[in-house]
């Protein structure tokens, strides 16, 4: 199969579809491989680095849009990708299709077969292309909030672990999946006071064995939730909903409960 | 010298002056040591324990206070043992005078030379006789609050650590010093929601950096303790005050701000 | 379908059978939900509060085990409950027959349908309804403990964590599951000196990869066991035998190896 | 004495020198307050609460400079501010200066009697007014690092604690006093690779002690300076320059054998 | 079924195929068992244990051999033990014929039954059999690598854990499996620099999860094993290749890449 | 002053007395300093390295001894050595005469001033020059007494931290300064069982409270040492005879209780 993978056009995306290890395996496994040129600079991969690994630098992404029998990318596709999309072809990538209707539509237009590396499901409905997106967002969260919450940056001025004598933030962790976990992995670490809701008695459990008082864990409810978040000072929504942009942020009819200036954390893949 | 050692008789007090180890190292330092009969029975020792030790054991208290130069004891001594006291005799024993008048009345018409355990001063302030009650009381006082808080014994039907998916208690603990330090492990080691309360940021420090977390520090005061005080489900009073029954209780002005149903905890020596 | 709840009457009987947040939703799912007067009051419900989720108040059990086609309770029925139980009805609660046989009598002669939680099995094998009061029943277990073992109570005069110079206490966890971990926990939280014995090498490597040298494991055998409850302080029996009152208390043959004055521990439901 | 304390001009300076509860320790000792309106508006703290305190609120800060004997602030007198001091009074504030020598030919100058809080010196040489800001400091200074190294803030897009499968950044902290160590707890917190650098024994034994092999320590000389920063992802310059901000800068001669990209953290009071 | 076992006479072999308890258990279900005079000595049972447990003790294991059903071992069958096994008989022992053809074609010829514990699979492909060997073998290459790496032992005279101010050593764990683990978590406890590397997301997760940075972990590749190879002081081998001894040495060519006087630990069953 | 090192000559010794980065100092001080050839080789340092540190390389140790004001070693003097010492000569090693009185009399004799490391008291009775000394000498008696304990090195079998379902061995430390800590902290890493025996109660109050249950603290004693000495797997001595080599051996008294098999641990410098 000819596959071939682009630069990343979206804003602040410096990751690639294909990385030169994965090309090589690719090759070897009797695919050819197309890159277009500077793909891989966001990550320090150079067009030399990818034809050692056996891959084909190509000047421009509408050359592999229109040979490709696979496309390889991780974000979307945007506007000017999705014209350039067509049917027998696949497109492999990040998509998040709940909230982007838009987007939606032109893929259905297209003819595409587009699998969304969010929604491929292993054992145990586990979701493994997310999962290393969603370790990243849960510990990203927590340095996005702590440096929202400073004064310098139109916060309340509290220091996510206190110092001696002054208390901790209280973290409120919405959810205790891979993104909560690590969310209050990093909250912990920063010797916040931690709160994690589920409504799962298993992932409760685990949680509770796994922090050993270092965090709390809570099962949410309506009034556990509201209670929570109006004592929090940093609000991590960790729900995924499937086929949206995960993390989920925390919904609207929660935040007339916080506190003024409390910070709403949460960054999806 | 000759010294001596009686049976306490206060209510439920089990420990003796004089372990036969003591009275062992007493006399090779050449002195002479009497016992009342049965006084080590509480700790397990046997009246021949005491002899072989060297000791000679006496049918009654009353021969100990007549006849020997220094008595040594674990409690105060009750009315009966006061009357028993003389001019020239050393009284060695936890005294705790601040909130006992009539002791301290008898004792300075007794004319005995009373050294209080309590108020024995080491290095840097230290006081070393009263450590290692301090250690027990702050270490019991959590298992005290443990079963007050149980609703068999008419407390509020909370467990100290929870369980998965519900909140653990809220212990407070007034005074970050022997007893409030071993009083936090306790709480922390249940898995409670341990805050420590203390004025001296020395203090304040150093438990921050032993707990890194699992127990918060906060700087005291008039609105920190009340408000902390309000939230509590267990307040450990453990703040000395040198002379008087350590750890110290909450004081009543305190009081009027606690949930209805928190445990008032402390135990002294 | 009409469901019912009603106080419970058995000594030390606090919780209730459906909250007034159950209520709601049996409601919502379309039943009928009757409540005794006062049902509530031990967990703090009003009858004002289960009227306001939709549920109906009775004045006496009487009107609920008459016409009610679902009874939920929590403690097995007294005889004077079991006399109302009748045929087509179901009674959904905790039972714990093994160790009952009047009580399996009155219910194989009432006709009932009686579904005890502690039996209702989950994925693999998992007891979902009865591992909350498991965690329960395993972290009271301590605190019962290090109670029974002061002085004052009966007990050793013996501290389970004691302090700087002295020993902790020994206590021995029989069963390494949901009760067995949970007062593993706290008596190592206390600083107690901790010994797991169970059989199921997976359980045996997950407990010791959990406490990492904070409790020891050990394969569970006769002599192992016989040597293990001689030099303990507390023993916790932690066995499940499925439809008896769990946990298990240590039979009878392990106690004559016992220490005079050790404790033995374990709540059940 | 007639005390008063003026609003911070500082750019970014949300501290105020005197808050409400000072203001009323103060004048119960005797003293008489002047406040300038709106100084508390940073900390939450309004005219009003200072004049419950028994404060007296003056329109501007030149009232205050003029007539009071002593003035409390945070940072160092801007050049506004220096012109209105005068011989006779007392300026009480952080002044950091020794890199700073037209404020020091100003103070001078004024005839002031400035007293710097950063060399307030206690027992054992220890800073005590210092303290606090130093633990702000060191544990915003990896908040600051983590932001400063992802891809979007212009950084190396690396995380501090990777994810499973990626190894986190190497963070080298330079000085293992209040300032490293507080950074030390926060980089190990977020699971980095850390390494301390000190050249006192006893201060690398207290680490070591502390951290038990979560953060490593190394005797600092030119040598391994130079090793640890060539391969460090953020380095924390820790050291204090008594009399200049702290903590100091890392020095120009180790930046040339750092790694392009890596990140210079290190923030003073 | 007449079952027996022998004396191990392979080198450094203290073990024994049965117990006088596994002795005790076989016989109640049924089964005769014969045991080697003095086959229990290594593990301190004595014949009489054996006897006692219900077992026949028989001067030579060419008894056993010609007369039992099935034969209990612990190590591969030497060749003077091969040429006993007969068509008919089972051989029940860790065999790891992998590197082994001349034991494969013995075997092969004698026509015997022979079950390797080292492929006995359970649930989810674990290996019970070879688990527990594994568990020591991971933990004791710690402290066989420790030992190596002394001068007195021809090492580069390296300490693990370093001290205060000298690095630890760093330790590669290559596989994340039970050896590996059991390795680590020694290597981290004696705080030395451990990373772990691994191909499966899974293992990488439990391993980051349950470290929580005391040990790095780190995706395998060619490239990613060259450079910390490159930088061990230690390299633990911790690869099951079915069939073969585990856990495999590192492989020739990464050797080359090593430091000069890295050390080289692995130990299998 | 002519400042002189020569290359040590007692077996298994690779240390010396100056390392190149101390040379450098000491010329920058106005010294004159002669090296013996290949002196440095067992760190790692050639001539080439001290010469390049303004040292001067000589032939033979014996031109140093009969040149330099003061000579700097490691080891005590060997008997070829000590004949070459003189009066007005300052020799800097350490001695450790307590044991070594054919020693003391040889440098008695030669009349040179003899500064032994071991004596040099800082702070608080502190020895800094020891205190390395002893910090690797407790981390390595673990190793060292683990390895003794393998079967294959004569010893008992038993694996330090056991594995899940097999108990550790026990592991008594007696002494809970500098060498017994470090020797806890390794034994606690390794899964251990460890006692830690101490007369001094602030001693037995830090470590408490640094291991928190996971080493225990027992007042030390006759009973108490023969006790726990008895059911010891491996004994650690670590009390300093000041002047005697340190960590001093296990009395011999106390070896007539142990255990057969038992490990004796302890290594001086």
């Amino acid at each position: 199969m000819r596959v071939g993978t682009v630069r990343e056009i979206k804003n602040h995306e410096y990751r690639v579809g294909l990385t030169p290890e994965s090309v090589r395996e690719m090759v070897a496994a009797g695919n050819e491989v197309w890159v277009e040129q500077g793909a891989g600079l966001g990550i320090g991969a150079s067009d030399a680095d990818y034809e050692a690994a056996g891959g084909t630098i190509k000047a421009a992404a509408a050359d592999i849009f229109a040979e490709c029998e696979m496309v390889v990318k991780v974000k979307e596709p945007q506007a000017v990708e999705r014209a350039q999309l067509r049917e027998g072809q696949i497109l492999y990538t990040y998509l998040h299709l709940a909230p982007d209707p838009e987007q939606t539509a032109d893929l259905v237009k297209s003819g595409v077969t587009a699998i969304a590396y969010e929604t491929v499901t292993g054992e145990g409905n586990a979701l493994p292309l997310l999962k290393p997106m969603s370790q990243v967002a849960g510990r990203m969260s927590i340095q996005a909030g702590a440096t929202a919450l400073e004064k310098a940056h139109g916060g309340r001025g509290v220091l996510l672990g206190g110092v001696p004598g002054v208390l901790p933030a209280k973290v409120v962790v919405i959810g205790g999946g891979v993104v909560g976990f690590n969310a209050a992995q990093m909250a912990v670490g920063l010797g916040a006071d931690v709160t994690i809701l589920d409504r799962d008695p298993n992932v409760l459990e685990r949680l509770d064995s796994h922090f050993e008082g270092r965090a709390r864990t809570l099962y949410s409810g309506k009034a556990a939730l509201a209670t929570e978040v109006a004592q929090a000072d940093l609000v991590i929504g960790a729900i995924l909903v499937p086929g949206a942009a995960a993390p989920k942020l925390v919904t609207r009819d929660m935040l007339g409960t916080m506190m003024p200036g409390a910070v709403l954390g949460g960054r999806g893949d």
